[in-house]
Parts: structure tokens; C-alpha cells; sequence
């Protein structure tokens, strides 16, 4: 057991299967922002409206490039390097990486796709067909979600190639030996990003687990 | 000047140069949904945190189709309509129309996107960009954001072809004689979206105006 700021992989596998958040942190001098973070097997409409509430940001589901491509996606910024118009909108960042966006989706059955609890069917629905033993992956997707909708997907390069808020999170995943299957959104505060400061006094009070991109790359 | 609810459309004018929202209602029987509505010429850090704490929804940039030809963009449906993988994403969702979503943007200003100060420069961008004398705008927007970003722009098709709240909030700029530039979320509750009710009460706490879809097609 990896010992991380006093935290064993064990209690963040708990935390994680209990339904509660984790708050991480990616580094100094890149984003320099926290994400509120579910395992999108327990994602419910209250994980929805705590995202929306609390964290602020854009709620996204993260997988791995493999599992992505098993249900036929690829990253925009390859899909549109290409596009006769579109490709001269590829740029990277200010904070120096390309994007991890694949596309936006909603599960064929939700409503306006965007209430927390559309948003946590779209969500627990892509967590079932990545995590459950179902034969030809890409055809399940196609017949059952449709796009453009209201969950952005988001996959991880692995963090030798990127090291953002995907590629930590899936990088958890893999540590706690869950699958690459997780939620997340960023911590705002009132015209910025949280500071890290605030984010990690929100961890304190709602007694979450704090973690920071340094120590998770270290394990 | 039309009679609407007992407001003049220079009233409502008023209100959105004011930088005041309005709150809109689509229809009993489709999306029945409320949205807060900005004009994006007025849209500081402090509407879009407006927007993400009191809506709650997707914070979305709306133009007309027109404008987005000629910054270079078309509906994702058009655009996947011959993508031999994305062709079959695209469905009509359960309230019967083809989503009105076109791309996600950021500025190159921005920092990581998703604040609401980086929020509302991408917005602020876009409506100068909209509105201003420039010779070629998709010079112009290639060149000055990026894509996948953090800002959803959708265009209207017009209310003869779509009844949605992009092609509402388009007319209402038309008829209070504003460019179509106009920014909007989803009014959430918890687990579902705003009943129509709650969303009439919010709109008369705040002293904002009330529309339905209704009434501005009969305008």
C-alpha cells in the first residue's frame, strides 16, 4: 500500500466506492486548479448537483484513449486535424497541452440531457457500457447515445504524454484498481479558478481527500 | 411597439442593455424549460457566475446561422452527417429536434477557460467579433480562439424550422432590434430541471422579465 499525504490507496478506493468526492489539484505553474472528482459508478443526480454547485466547472466524464477508442472515438483536436476549416482552430492552451475532449453526448433516454439527473443517466450509462461485458462496444454506443449533447467525454494520454486533470484522475483510477471511469469538474471561485488555499479548505471541512499531481505521479 | 405580457419590447431592451437577464420559457409539451438569458455585449465575470450558480445549466453562446457561416462554422449535424464513425450519433432527442450546437471555444486570452472572468472573454470575443467592422471574420475567429474550449456556441435555424430556446432568444434580439448575440443556461433544480412555476417566481424576486415561447411567436 503507497502511502500518499498520510492517505493509503485503500481509504481513497473506500472514499471513492462510497460515493464521496475527491478534491485534486494538478501543479503549480500548470492549470493550478482543482477538480472535484467522482468514480462514475456511483454517480447519482446529487453527485450531479454537487459538481454544479460547489465545483462550478464543466462536468465530464473521463476514460482511457483505449477505452474511447473501443467505442469509436477519437480526440477532436486529431479528428479536426484534417477538417478543411476547422483545423486552423487547434491550438494549444495557454497552459501548454492539447485538449483531451473527444465530443459531448447524451443517452438516448434522458430528456433535455442537461438536469443533474440526465446528466447522471448519460454519465452511469457510458460507465456501464465501458465496465460491462458487452461484445461489440462501438455498435452499443452508437444505438444508444447520441451527439452533440451535454456530457463532455474526455480521455487520458497517460500522464508521459500529458499531465492535466484526465490524465491524473484516470491515473487514480489505475492506482485504486477501479476502471478508468470517472467524473469530474472544476472548483471555481467567484470570477477565478478556486485557489488551492480554498479548495483545500472545502477538502477539510467536507472531510474529502485532497490530492496533488505531484505526489500522484510519485506513486 | 408590440404588447407583450404588458412589457414593451423597449422595455425588454432596456432590461438587456442594462445587463439585467431575462428569464425564457420554451413551451408546455416540449423542452418546458426556462433559460436565463443575457445580451453577450453586456456579459461580465459576473453573469456568467449568475448563470452557473442561479441557472445552473450549460452556459451556451447563441447567434444566428448566418453569423456562424461566416465566421466558418456549421451545425455538428451537418458537419457528421458524412463522418463514417459520428453519423450515427446523430438523432433528433426526445423533444423532436436536431440539437442547434455548432462548436466549443475558447479565446486565446484565456487562462484555462472555464473561470467565469475567462468565461465571459470568450463570450465578449465572440460578440465583438459579431458585431464589429471586421472584413473577414473567419479569418479573424481562426486565428484568435481555439477549439475544443469551454463555450458551447449554438445557432438558430429560425422559428419556422426550430422551436428552441436558441431560435427564441435569436428572435427577441431581432425584435428589440439587437444583433443575434445573445448568451443562455438552463435554470436548474435539484434533480430536474426548474418547474415552470419556480422559475416565474425567481423572475419576479429579481425583478426580471418573464417570457414564453408563445408569446414571442406571436409577436
Amino acid at each position: 500500500m503507497t502511502d500518499l499525504s498520510g492517505l493509503s490507496l485503500s481509504n481513497i478506493k473506500k472514499s471513492l466506492l462510497n460515493g464521496e468526492p475527491l478534491i485534486v489539484y494538478d501543479f503549480d505553474g500548470r492549470e493550478e486548479e482543482a477538480d472535484m472528482v467522482f468514480y462514475a459508478g456511483t454517480v447519482t443526480w446529487k453527485s450531479v448537483n454537487q459538481l454544479r454547485k460547489d465545483a462550478g466547472g464543466l462536468v465530464c466524464y473521463v476514460t482511457g484513449k483505449e477505452e474511447a477508442r473501443k467505442i469509436g472515438l477519437n480526440f477532436l483536436t486529431d479528428e479536426w486535424k484534417t477538417h478543411p476549416v476547422y483545423q486552423s482552430l487547434i491550438k494549444k492552451p495557454s497552459y501548454g497541452d492539447y485538449p483531451s475532449f473527444l465530443i459531448w453526448v447524451n443517452h438516448v433516454s434522458v430528456s433535455t440531457g442537461i438536469s443533474d439527473s440526465d446528466r447522471a443517466s448519460t454519465i452511469r450509462e457510458l460507465h456501464n457500457l465501458l465496465t460491462d461485458h458487452i461484445e461489440n462496444k462501438e455498435e452499443f454506443f452508437m444505438k444508444n447515445f447520441y451527439a452533440p449533447g451535454h456530457i463532455p467525454v474526455l480521455a487520458s494520454r497517460g500522464l508521459d504524454e500529458r499531465r492535466g486533470h484526465t490524465e491524473l484522475v484516470a491515473r487514480i483510477a489505475e492506482l485504486v484498481g477501479l476502471p478508468r471511469s470517472m467524473v469530474i469538474a472544476e472548483m471555481l471561485g467567484d470570477g477565478k479558478s478556486l485557489k488551492r488555499a480554498n479548495a483545500e479548505e472545502y477538502a477539510r471541512k467536507n472531510k474529502l481527500v485532497f490530492l496533488e499531481g505531484k505526489d500522484i505521479i510519485g506513486m
